[in-house]
C-alpha cells in the first residue's frame, strides 16, 4: 500500500499548496492513502469546517491534529459529524470528535489513523502509550485492518523514539509533528515500522514555524509580546513522509521523507 | 573556507565513530575546520580530558558542549587549560572555561567559535539572545573573524529558528543541537547565515536518543526508573553539517547535511 | 471524628520530630485518624520499609507519598506487603502498591485515604481528577465509608485549588504536600470539605525544602552543582492540618492548621 | 520603620478591597511605606494607569508587578511617567520602567524597592540572583537606604527560599507572590531578613487563583478552554506580610501576616 502523510499546513500558504498539490501527488505516486495533519490550518490556529472539507476534497483521506485541536470553537461541534478529522486519542474520555478512525480506502481495505499526543514538555493529556495499547490491542495490524498510521504529535524526541520503538512491528507507521521542522533520521525500525520523528510543516519557511518571524523574535529578545502571530504568506515547501507498505503483512518496505517546493532541498521518494 | 559540524558524540559507539571518521573527512574534502559537540561522549554524559584530547588529537579544532557540559568533575578543572573545549556562553559569569574561542585555522585565518543554550524547556541560564549580540559586536563577521560558527544547543524549533534569523547576515553559520536528531531544514538565510536546527548525533540510532532503549520506553510506560541510562552500542551514524563560506564576506554559499554510516540514509556534500 | 494529616517528614530531622510527638498527639488530642507524608522520609529521598513501620508503630494509620514514592528502590518490593503505605493513585495501572486504602480505625468506622499527584509542572501521571472521581463513585462519603481524607502532591496552586472545589462535599478533606512550605489558606468550602493548599513539611525550616542550604543556593547561582541534596538537621517544626469531622456526614466542621516546633509560629488547634 | 506588603490585587473584588483599607492600615498601625502587588489589579491581567493612580491615591508608596506586568497594552507607556510603579528588575535591559526604586517616606528616611521574577517554571528573564547582587551593592542597606523591600514573584518554593536566604542580611525582607496562596512560614532569617514564601492575593478566596473556578476546573477535567478566566466578585480577604524594622540596621525585628476578611482565619499584627 503506497501511504502519503503530510505536517502540519500552517496558514493560508501551507494550506494552498497543500491543497494544490495533494490531487497531483496522489495520482503521480498512484497512493492508496493520503493523511495530512490540519492542526494549524486556520490562520495558524486549529481548523475549521470549510477549510476541513477543501482538504477532504482535495484528496485527504483523513485529517490529524494536536495540542491546537480546538483552538477554533466551531471544532467542538463539527468535528461530531467530520468522520475523518481525527483529534489526538488520548483528550480525556467525553471530549468530542474520535482519537482513531478505520478509513476505507478505493478498493476497499482499512487503515486505522490514530492521531496521538505526547507529553513532555505539553499539556498533560491521557498516556498515549497506554491508549496506543488498547488502540493497537482492538485493531491488530494484518487481522483487524491493512496498515495503522499513528500520527505522533509531541515536542521531545525521546518520546517520538520511545513511542516509536515502543509499537514497532504492530504499526505500519508512526510520524512525529508538532515541531514543524522535518527530520532526516526516517529509518524502518527492526519490527517493520517506518518511523519519522517530525514529517515538519507545510508551511513558510522563512519564518518562525510557518509564522511571520518579526514577533517571535521579539519576544525572545524582549520577553513582551508586541502583536499577534500571524502565518507567513511567502511560497510553502510541502513535507511529508512516503511509506510503502507489504500488503501480506501491514508493514513498510520502503520509506522516503518528501520535500517540495520553496526554500528546502527538494526530495521525493525514488520507489514510485 | 570549508567548515564541517558534526553533532553531540553519544557513547563510545558515537565517539569512536567520529574519531575514526575525522580525519578521513579532512583530508577527503580538504576541510579547513572541524567542530564537534561532545556533551555526551563521555559514556552519555559530559566529557572528560582524555576524551577531549583523543578528539582534538583525531583533527577537531573545536569541541563544544550543552546542558552536559558539566556532568563530568573534573570538567571544572580541565576546561580552563582546554583552550579548543567550549561551553554555553550563557552559563554565568565566572563559570571555568569560555564560551567562545577565536581558532586561528592552518593558513592563519580566524575563526570564532561559539557555544550557547537555548532556555526553552531548559534550565534558565543567562540571554542568550543577548549574550550573542554581545560576542558578535565585539569580533564581527569579516572584521575581526573569517568565519563565525554557532553552536545553539537548544530543544525548542521555535527558539532555534529565531535565534537563526537574529544573527542572520553576522554569523557563517548557525547549527542546533541537543534533540539528536537531525533536521531536514537546512538552508541559507536571506542574509547569508547557513542554518540547520539540528546536525542530530553521532550515535547508534536503533536507539533512544542514542541511549539502549529499554530503560526510556520503560520509564515513559511504567513512569518509575528500573536503571540507570547507558549508551547504545552497535554502529554509529555520524551526522553533521558542512557548509562553504565566501572567503570575502564569511557568510555561506554551499551547504549540506552530513550522514555516515549505519541506519540513517547516508548524505555528503555533493560539492566538495 | 479527629483527623490530623502531617506533611512531609524530611530526613531524620523531620522524621524524629513526627515519631516523638505522634503518640502524644494522639493521646493529647485523643485523635481517630492520624496520616504522615512519608515521601521525603529516607534521607530525604522516599521512604524504606523500616521507617515504614516506625513511624506506623509511632502512631500513624497512614502514610502517603508522591513523586519521590519509589526513590528507594526496595520501596517497588515492600510496598505490596505494607498495607497502610499508599502511592499515587494516579500512578499507571499495574504499579504496585496501592493509591488508596479504607483504613478501619479504632472504633470500626472506615476512613478512605487516598494520594493523587498534580501534573502542572510534574511529571505527567494519569488524570487525578478522572482518578479521584473513579474512586469517589466507588467509596461514596458516607455510604462506604465515614471519612474521605486526599493528599494532593502538586506543584501548582491552581490545580490544587481546582481540585478542591472538584471533590468539594465528597471529600471530608483534601490537602496539599510537596512544597514544604505550609500554607495558611485553610478554609471550609462550600460543600462542605476542608480544604489546605499545602500541609508543609515536617522539617528543618533553616533550609531549602529542607535541605542543607548551601548547596541549592550555589545550583541557582552558578548552574552547576557542587554536591549532593543533604537533609538540613537542625531542630524540626512538625507541620500539619487538624480536621473534625460531623459524624452524620462525614464532612468538615473544625479546621486547624498545626505548626509545632522551632522557627515557625506555633499554632494548635483550639478546639480540641 | 514599619513596613506593610500586600499580595497581588486580583480583580475588582482584591482590587477594592484594598483601596477601601489601606488609608485606615496606614492610620491604624501608623505605617511607614506600604507596598502592594498589582499584577492583576486590572481584571486579572495587568494593571492600568487609572488603577495604578488609585491605589497610589489610597495611600501606597509603591506597585510592583510580576509576569502579567504588561498585559495592559498601555502598561508600556505610563511605566515611564508611573515613578513607583516597578516591574521585575530582572526584564531585559531597554525594558521600559524600572526594576527598583528608591522611594523617599514621609519622614525622609529612604527605601529601596525592588521587584524581581524567579525562573522556576517560568518565562526565563536574567538571572534574579546575579541582578538582585548587582542592586545590593549599588544600593546597601544602612549606607544608602534605610530598608529594603524586595517582592520575588516566583512560583517554586525552592527558588523562593534560597532567594531569601542569598540576600539574608542585606535586606529587610523578601516577600513572595505569585502563587495567590499565603503561606505560614514567616521567619527572621539568620542574618536578620524578614521572609515570607508568598504573601497570598488580595482577592475573593473562593475561587480559584481569584479566578471564577467554573472554568479553571473545566479546563482540568476536559483539556479544552470554554471560555475566558474572569475575577471572581465576592468579597476579598487582603494579605500581607506585616514588618518592623530596626532603625539602626533596617533589619527585621517584628513580623506577622496579615488577612483581614471574607473567609481566611484573620490575623493581624500583635506588635502594633
Ligand atoms: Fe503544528
Ligand atoms: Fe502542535
Ligand atoms: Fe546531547
Ligand atoms: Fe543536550
Ligand atoms: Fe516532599
Ligand atoms: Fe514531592
Ligand atoms: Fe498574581
Ligand atoms: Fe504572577
Amino acid at each position: 500500500m503506497r501511504i502519503l502523510f503530510l505536517g502540519d499546513l500552517v496558514g493560508r500558504s501551507g494550506r494552498q499548496a497543500a491543497i494544490d498539490i495533494i490531487p497531483k501527488l496522489r495520482q503521480r505516486w498512484n497512493l492508496d492513502l493520503l493523511v495530512v495533519n490540519g492542526e494549524n490550518a486556520a490562520g495558524g490556529f486549529g481548523i475549521n469546517e470549510s477549510i476541513y472539507d477543501e482538504v477532504i476534497a482535495a484528496g485527504a483521506d483523513a485529517v490529524t491534529l494536536g495540542n491546537h485541536a480546538f483552538d477554533q470553537r466551531e471544532t467542538l461541534v463539527f468535528i461530531e459529524r467530520a468522520e475523518r478529522l481525527i483529534r489526538p486519542a488520548n483528550f480525556p474520555s467525553g471530549t468530542p470528535g474520535r482519537g482513531s478512525a478505520l478509513i476505507e480506502i478505493r478498493d476497499g481495505r482499512r487503515v486505522l489513523v490514530m492521531n496521538l499526543m505526547g507529553r513532555i514538555y505539553m499539556d498533560a493529556l491521557d498516556d498515549p502509550f497506554a491508549r496506543a495499547e488498547a488502540e493497537l490491542s482492538a485493531c491488530p495490524l494484518g487481522v483487524a485492518c491493512d496498515a495503522i498510521v499513528i500520527d505522533f504529535h509531541a515536542e521531545a524526541t525521546s518520546e517520538k523514539q520511545a513511542f516509536g520503538h515502543f509499537v514497532d512491528g504492530r504499526a505500519s507507521l508512526v510520524v512525529g509533528t508538532h515541531t514543524h521542522v522535518p527530520t532526516a533520521d526516517h529509518q524502518i525500525l527492526n519490527g517493520g515500522t517506518a518511523y519519522l520523528s517530525d514529517a515538519g510543516m507545510c508551511g513558510d519557511y522563512d519564518s518562525v514555524l510557518g509564522m511571520e518571524k518579526e514577533e517571535p523574535i521579539s519576544r525572545f529578545v524582549r520577553k513582551i509580546p508586541s502583536s499577534r502571530f500571524e502565518p507567513a504568506m511567502a511560497a510553502a515547501t510541502v513535507c511529508g513522509f512516503a511509506v510503502e507498505t507489504d500488503d501480506a503483512t501491514g508493514l513498510a518496505v520502503k520509506i522516503s521523507p518528501v520535500r517540495i517546493g520553496a526554500r528546502l532541498e527538494p526530495v521525493e521518494p525514488a520507489f514510485w
